[in-house]
């Protein structure tokens, strides 16, 4: 599928290897013990030398232990590698869950060469169990590093993902050459436990910290926190961006040449990934994007875009192709952004149903039939001002409260 | 079963009927069409002699014509009659709609022989559709309001409700008898635009119109408004408290000596009429009551209160009898509600699964069975302060999915 960006951007292969001075691994060490089969549950991200390092972390009032963890480290900007696993999210555990999250990084840091200091953790399954530390400590120790291993790392992460998530582009500004890699998980706009959002970019871009913090908040912004409305309500998401500098030059910045470009490049990962994340939203059929536009400011679009695509009955109509307007309508009244109902349009795919205030001529079996794709577009305009925001959710399906009802049983 | 309240309250069937001055009755028009078999969807409630009025309305940026015309009608303090229509809710349908409220009430008025000026209007039902009118004028007609008729009313307002939703009460204070009814429909904490959640309240006690509107309020809040978190968002939702004075006596207000149990008799009813709406959640198995305790305060009590009973994740894991205790920790921490992990506790039924911040030792597989019940009860104590509230939801079932994405095709 043609990924959206810039003309100027290229895409490639590897994931978050793609940048220079970038490897990565993963092993299968039994943490991940419910799936069918074994499947790569530790991995490792390093980079051959330190990075800066910007971070976002899950809003939660409670959080897991990874995350208490990486805070402080990523607030003193330098990085360089990420120790990660799926089947268990060290949360809820008490002392010996931040215990298990230093080990993590010291045994990684001591297996990689990179100062112990300088690891981030991440840790993603069932809540309020142990870490099996002899597990991990093997399933460390087992991988070998190596600079095409993104697409190992990305598999390794997964919990109820159907697929692994990675992207990579790379773009020339200001006479150099640039890459960034992208890894993602997810799958379930709604099962924090299993479905902890992780998305980890690296770079061989130089940065300086604070620029790279704002620009990584600002890609969040129209990507990851556009999900569905749950990116920061689960324990343990993490949003991570290290920068290597291997591509040279000076550090960018704000007034750096190169900083336009990056900022694009790095949106345009992101929202790839995080539209990959909606699309394998838990038993989903269909990826749903919800357009608002003529919002009365930007925080309202953000508010409406994200409540439609939050909605059960907007999720339920996409799932059963029907093209239930006054559902899309009650989301955004009750998003909190301002309505004004005589003034509001509202298209499902390429048809206007609803124009300022009426619904159209449009015959309803015309537009579900329309909707019988694997993307369906609902675009709302409210006609009171300039706001305008994107969001991504999935179809909600029989098949979501069959996996989430019988998960642990 | 045993309904809660004081010991003090005799239950008696009758619903709206109950109290004295009271009748009503219902037809079936053919407004309702997509149900299987012809079903009471007109419905007209009236008393006798002018009452006092209090109301509550959906607080939806979007809201029904019925809403807009019944607003400054309960505003002015004073009604008669509801003449309440399912099958199409009246919303977003432009001047027209408004057109067809008044007449809805008009014709009603000269129906029953109650000013036109004191008629209040409630459709339920499909959205974005004009209602056919000669249907429900011919409905309207067919109709013999009764002093027994409370019951058939209930069954005229029922969507996709799977039973009929009445309550009444009798009780003694300062000297005389007074009767409160009650009726309510919804079926679906998520379903607005078929699963409105209507709550009608009678009584024939006399009453000051501050204090009622104060008292339905109150009520309201610890009832309809703690069912999941969809109470003020869909486009219809209505609850209104007529007060006939039939009883006799001086109009009930702050001093009266009968007004602490006439409050504590109408939250019974609405808590009552509010667990059947839970209760009849579209597809719902069981019960969900979510009892929070501790918290810093009580708007922290009844955001995590409401946020754990709307969760798609407990409602999954309660459908599938699944004793995820991180689920529970999940959605309490993003309720927004202060938490402190290591002074929470939670139960599930009757078993402390988590005590300030630890995991119990009780097994994960011994509170799974105890959840295989009609009704669930999660209690949360926050540890912080003296906050509580309660509220009422659903189990998610694969039944949800399949009539919320089949309904209109």
């Amino acid at each position: 599928m043609a990924e959206r960006g810039p003309e100027w951007l290229e895409w490639l292969d590897g994931g978050v290897t793609a940048p220079e001075g970038w490897r990565a691994g993963a092993s299968y060490a039994g943490v991940r013990t419910y799936g069918e089969e074994p499947r790569y549950d530790v991995g490792l991200l390093a980079s051959d030398r330190p990075c800066t390092v910007a971070g976002i972390f899950s809003q939660n009032a409670v959080v897991g232990a990874p995350i208490k963890f990486n805070r402080p480290r990523v607030a003193a900007g330098r990085a360089q590698a990420i120790v990660a696993n799926s089947g268990n999210a060290n949360t809820v555990t008490g002392e010996r869950g931040d215990l298990d999250s230093a080990r993590m990084a010291s045994v990684a840091g001591v297996h990689l060469g990179v100062p112990e200091e300088l690891v981030l953790v991440a840790s993603t399954g069932v809540i309020g169990r142990p870490l099996p530390m002899d597990r991990i400590e093997g399933g460390i120790a087992a991988i070998e590093a190596r600079p095409d291993g993104g697409p190992q790392f990305a598999r390794a992460i997964m919990t109820t993902d159907t697929r692994a998530k990675s992207r990579a582009v790379r773009f020339e500004a200001g006479g150099r050459t640039y890459t960034i890699g992208g890894v993602a998980k997810g799958s379930g706009m709604v099962h924090p436990d299993m479905a902890t959002v992780f998305c980890f970019l690296t770079t061989d871009a130089p940065a300086e910290v604070g620029w790279l913090q704002s620009t990584l908040k600002a890609a969040g912004d129209v990507s990851i926190n556009m999900i569905d409305v749950d990116m920061d309500s689960s324990t343990s998401d993490t949003m991570l961006l290290l920068a290597n500098g291997a591509a040279g030059g000076a550090p960018l910045d704000e007034r750096h040449p190169a900083a336009p470009r990056f900022r694009e490049a790095l949106e345009a990962v992101a929202i790839a990934l995080a539209r990959e994340l909606a699309r394998d939203g838990e038993g989903a059929r269909t990826l749903i994007e919800v357009q608002v536009e003529g919002a009365a400011s930007l925080e309202d679009a953000r508010r409406a875009a994200r409540t439609v695509t939050a909605s059960p009955l907007v999720k339920t109509m996409v799932a059963g192709r029907d093209a239930n307007l006054g559902r899309v309508l009650m989301a955004v009244g009750r998003s909190g952004a301002r309505v004004d109902v005589d003034r509001t349009s509202v298209w499902i795919g390429a048809y206007c149903a609803f124009e300022r205030g009426v619904p159209t001529e449009t015959p309803y079996e015309t537009i579900s039939q329309a909707m019988d794709t694997e993307e369906v577009v609902l675009r709302v305009d409210l006609g009171l001002g300039d706001g305008r925001a994107t969001a991504w959710g999935c179809d909600l399906t029989e098949d979501y409260v069959r996996i989430n009802a019988d998960y642990t049983t």
